[in-house]
């Protein structure tokens, strides 16, 4: 059950004028769903992306990541199978997928990008992909967001409207849920379009920014599953963001929506009945802020603490011990839950009571916040807790 | 349930001559349990140790490591409560409990070495120790190996004899467990004592050798908890080990013995219901492949597999892609399960069966081997599976 997650309104969510979607069932892992997704741009449309730093990446994360050299003119998506640990006959299989897209939308293989998730280690069935291609059915958002989910529970879509000099431009987006939460569905797929007009290397440090203030501020597992990639697209039928305060003004609401977009991926975690934001506070730099954060998010021990709205704290300060900072100070370290101070100068607070904790911690939202006293940086990560359903779904997801 | 671990035949623990006993019930967290144990040597006993690199090292740990400086006179431990994240008061506690101690043993504070293990954050009551003090009981090993549990539910003990060419050592070592498999009880400590006689520099390099191969080889969660201590104490009363070889043979019985009761740690895992080796072939370097065997053993999802006997073998694929070996040519890597070839070249081996991998994971004891074929290092871990009973035990722990 998701936590504070209702599924999109399907009005909200604005389309974007160069961006044609199209969905059909191809009977990749299930019959009789909606598993095949593709996207046609209009010529000219501008795509940058991020992709995971897994060294196992997916076939058709090397084809994207190659082919993004090129004017792209569709994007290709399936669920049921990531086509990943399948060696160069993945790669095959993925390029068969992107020639069948090309002939259809009438460009070359090179400039179609190919998304899979699923199933790891297992051949993609790209026959079934490319004989389902001539059924496509022109789909909104909202449906192309179902037909990219896993086990999500709930589809992921967001949309806003931006005020550029040039005029009104929209951003809309869709996701995917992965990682440590989604077993064999290691991905995380999210895509982000515009009709705002983007020069090329400026959507390349767009993509870069957006996703270090969304998709990699979330946990999951990091940055680290085979098949994550983030896609930024300006089709360029809208107003112009060539001045450096319309590029913020559209960084600003493409953030917003990548923020939305990851933050529902974790609330949508298998599992999870908590939405947790951990912050790291005066730190020297970012890195050390983002490395004491993960190790609290990540921390087996602290999850299930969530879960069983324990403030187990002592856990929290003993992970920030371990989190890899070689000239820690712990006797300045305080920690908080919401406003509830509860470690002072790295031992318990005199005034913490620990009802105080367990009423913050029953919330299915909350904060930790640690505070390390040795600078003036910050990071911020929003994770869930670990509770018996994910050991349950993790355990006999295949099964 | 521990996984192929019966609890020691208290008449095969051998007395180490130098080494005298004690246990009493301090009452620090249950009346009427053995949770205090006094270890009094003899004038003249070496003692080596290896401590926790957490920052937030308890206070025990912080006393233990200056006091080593000294020469040893007794060791005191107690479990209930780990004196840590306790700040310059828990400090103040353990040193009330080395005096206290010092005054029975006659030798000053600074030659007792405190060590706790129980609940973090909550301060010490030391005065509970200080009294029950003189109610110590003369003990053996195995039930100085009892007064030491804390959630363990095997005693954990082992011995050995071991011929110098001076005469007949032993070799003699009681262990507890720890770490992200025992949630309070963030503490593994072990204690291996030998009546050889070893010069102090000669039994620091075996202390740091040994570790390396025993207690530093099982995962839990690494080297990484408040008060892990490995202690190794040589007290002359026995043959000499000066020369090279009589060296090596003590330091692989030692090695052995602790060996054995790091992974009894892990066999009595909380919620433990397998026995996982870990080997990691063919890399580089000893780093990277302890590096990638930790990413192995650390991933939640591989664990939850593990627990189910599936072979879901791609999550082990994408845990070595992101365990940070940035130049890994994943095209290389083979999959082993016990000997049933799993992967080869990254992707599937052509001739794997799943039955195969579900037989082999179905067994208490198995061995995962992933070979990077890019060197010629290899390396070795010990650890178990995550069950319901993992989240069970450490969601409700405390209430």
């Amino acid at each position: 059950m998701a936590v504070n997650l209702p599924p999109p309104d399907p009005e909200s969510l604005y389309p974007v004028p160069g961006v044609e979607l199209g969905v059909a069932m191809a009977g990749i892992k299930k019959p009789n769903r909606r598993d095949l997704l593709v996207m046609r741009l209009a010529p000219g449309a501008a795509v940058a992306g991020v992709f995971t730093r897994n060294r196992f990446c997916a076939a058709p994360v090397a084809l994207a990541r190659l082919h993004l050299k090129n004017p792209v003119r569709a994007l290709v998506v399936n669920t049921g199978n990531a086509n990943a640990g399948t060696g160069k006959e993945g790669l095959h299989r993925a390029l068969e997928v992107c020639k069948a897209v090309a002939a259809q939308v009438q460009c070359r293989p090179k400039q179609v990008l190919p998304f899979s998730t699923g199933v790891i280690m297992e051949q993609l069935p790209a026959e079934k992909l490319v004989a389902a291609l001539p059924a496509l059915k022109k789909s909104s958002w909202f449906e192309a967001a179902e037909a990219i989910m896993t086990t999500d529970t709930v589809p992921k879509a967001c949309s806003r409207k931006v005020k550029l000099s040039g005029g009104e431009a929209v951003v809309t987006g869709i996701a995917k849920g992965a990682g440590m939460i989604r077993p064999d569905m290691a991905t995380m797929l999210g895509f982000v379009a515009t009709d705002a007009k983007v020069s090329g290397a400026g959507l390349r440090r767009m993509a870069k920014t957006v996703a270090d203030q969304s998709f990699n501020c979330v946990t999951v597992d990091g940055d680290t599953s085979t098949n994550d990639s983030f896609m930024l697209i300006a089709t360029g039928k809208g107003p112009s963001a060539s001045s450096g305060k319309d590029l913020l003004v559209l960084q600003n609401a493409v953030a917003e929506v990548s923020r939305l977009l990851a933050q529902a991926i974790i609330r949508d975690g298998e599992g999870a009945t908590k939405f947790v934001k951990v912050t790291v506070e005066r730190g020297r730099n970012e890195a050390e802020c983002r490395k004491v954060a993960y190790a609290i998010a990540h921390s087996p021990l602290v999850k299930t603490a969530f879960f069983a709205s324990d403030p187990n704290l002592g856990r929290i300060l003993a992970v920030i011990g371990y989190a890899g900072i070689r000239d820690l100070d712990t006797g300045r370290v305080d920690l908080y839950l919401d406003d509830v101070p509860v470690a002072k100068g790295g031992a318990r607070h005199v005034s913490y009571a620990e009802e105080d904790g367990v009423k913050a911690m029953q919330k299915p939202e909350f904060t930790v916040r640690a505070v390390l006293n040795r600078g003036k940086a910050a990071a911020t990560l929003w994770t869930c807790d670990l509770s018996y359903d994910y050991v349950k779904i993790n355990a006999e997801y295949r099964t």
